[in-house]
């Protein structure tokens, strides 16, 4: 059985954009994160991004406003930070307060600088395999992490259960790409399929991203297939300072025991996501320096 | 067994955008094709297209260039369209001639008068489930279908056979939205899937759009399952005037053998799909003349 180590593979990726930044000019890519409001699980999340980008020399910077600021406001903060050269990417942290409209905020992104892979542009080069757009960090992580393991999925029955607009279509949608880690022969189940059970236990590669912690169980599983798994869920946890511990969508202690190969949560597709989030950042660098040379 | 008589159903929607054309006030809603170089199968669909424009009270008007017409020449062509109030949509016929970038010239036309849905925000908005956009005519065309003959996709094994941007990805998103005529447990396969059959024989319902003739055969299907069949292939037939006949992707004569419903080729999809593109042309009518006066 093996662990495939999120966590290693994203540092590996992490060395290696460290070392393309260092070889770069004077002027070093820029990634403003954009936060509203004090949800502990995204200072969480852009503490990790910041950390991810101070190791890589990749500058980071975040714009925090009060919960209570209106749309509008919000709308001309990005539309600042789009005007602004030195900024070349650009990610307004989910989830944002009730009174706005999500999409219209990601969406006033500009898509050279949408390096979260949000805006409905970079969603339809996804599907149209253009690869001038940005993939979503957490799909692109997930691809990523499967061809440094080794794993193949042409021709191999992939079932991808989650059906989000985050992480269940596009992840989806790379699997059709042409290629070797493409070309899969691929199943979408969800909350509404009749027998979860009876579609995961036929996938050599399992996708797991439908927000429920330990909701894949032993059963579910066929033996010898390869499990990623996208949930972060919280569950009590007494003996912990915290008084919670994280675990995925997969009980992995279950899953152990029958796969050949699983990830860890956490310590699977998390780093993936913000390793992905560097990479985007650097290409939005270089496609803006390209830009302005040529 | 149950015929689709797509012909039929296609003639109902024109009936009902007949009924709504008329009801507008004196401005009524036109598309423009745009037609470059001589392709017979592209002068036959488009005379189809201006048919049933004509038939429903819809202005159609066709340019044509010729097939060394630049591409810089064409996307003037087409900005200038863009900025004509008077029309409301806009169709490129593919294929374009080889010289010419096929995705360039599809986004060059104004996301709101992109009534075929090729353009990447109309693509992006169909994977979001955002229905201010444009989805594809033909995929439309097929989940349309399946409303009108009351088969629910719902939990159901729909497989769908194909993986293009044209109609498999786009038919494959749509199965994934909620509702009744979404839900559905979708399974995608294709040329590189290592046993077809063996997963079209599980599939409730089978979509088939793989663009080879009588490909599919009766070992291949569910019995009782229903088939709806998109391809359009052209078979030598010498007892025919013209000299061939058109077949679709499955063969129907064995097909009908064990199937509960099924579409002709033609008389299947097709017609579907000029009826969407109706539908998308009032939409964009209605979407601009309301942009107008509020």
């Amino acid at each position: 059985m093996k662990r495939i180590d999120g966590k290693k593979i994203a540092l590996d990726i992490l060395e290696e954009i460290t070392a393309e930044v260092a070889r770069l000019g004077e002027e070093k890519p820029c990634v403003t994160f954009v936060r509203v409001g004090d949800d502990p699980a995204s200072i969480s999340y852009l503490r990790n991004k910041g950390r991810a980008a101070a190791k890589t020399g990749i500058i980071s910077e975040q714009k925090v406003f009060p919960e209570f600021i209106s749309e509008a406001e919000l709308l001309g903060e990005i539309e600042s930070l789009n005007a602004n050269p030195s900024v070349h990417g650009i990610l307004v942290q989910a989830p944002l307060p009730d009174h706005m409209d999500e999409r219209a905020v990601f969406n006033s992104v500009l898509p050279e600088k949408d390096v979260d892979g949000f805006h409905t542009v970079n969603i339809g080069k996804l599907c149209q395999e253009d690869s001038t757009g940005f993939a979503a960090c957490t799909p692109a992580g997930i691809i990523e992490l499967l061809k440094r393991s080794g794993i193949t999925t042409e021709g191999r029955n992939v079932v991808v259960l989650g059906r989000s607009l985050i992480v269940g279509k596009p992840v989806s949608l790379l699997l059709l790409n042409k290629g070797s880690f493409g070309n899969a022969t691929l199943t979408v189940c969800h909350s509404r399929t009749k027998d979860i059970g009876e579609v995961t236990r036929r996938a050599d590669i399992l996708i797991v991203a439908i927000g429920r912690g330990h909701f894949v169980t032993r059963d579910m599983l066929k033996p010898g297939g390869v499990v990623i798994d996208v949930g972060i869920n919280r569950i009590r946890d007494l003996s912990r300072k915290s008084g919670y511990r994280l675990v995925g969508d997969v009980d992995f202690e279950e899953a152990v025991q029958v796969v050949s190969a699983i990830t860890p949560v956490p310590g699977g597709v998390g780093p993936m996501t913000v390793a992905m989030l560097m990479q985007n950042t650097l290409k939005a660098f270089k496609n803006r320096t390209h830009g302005s040379t040529s």
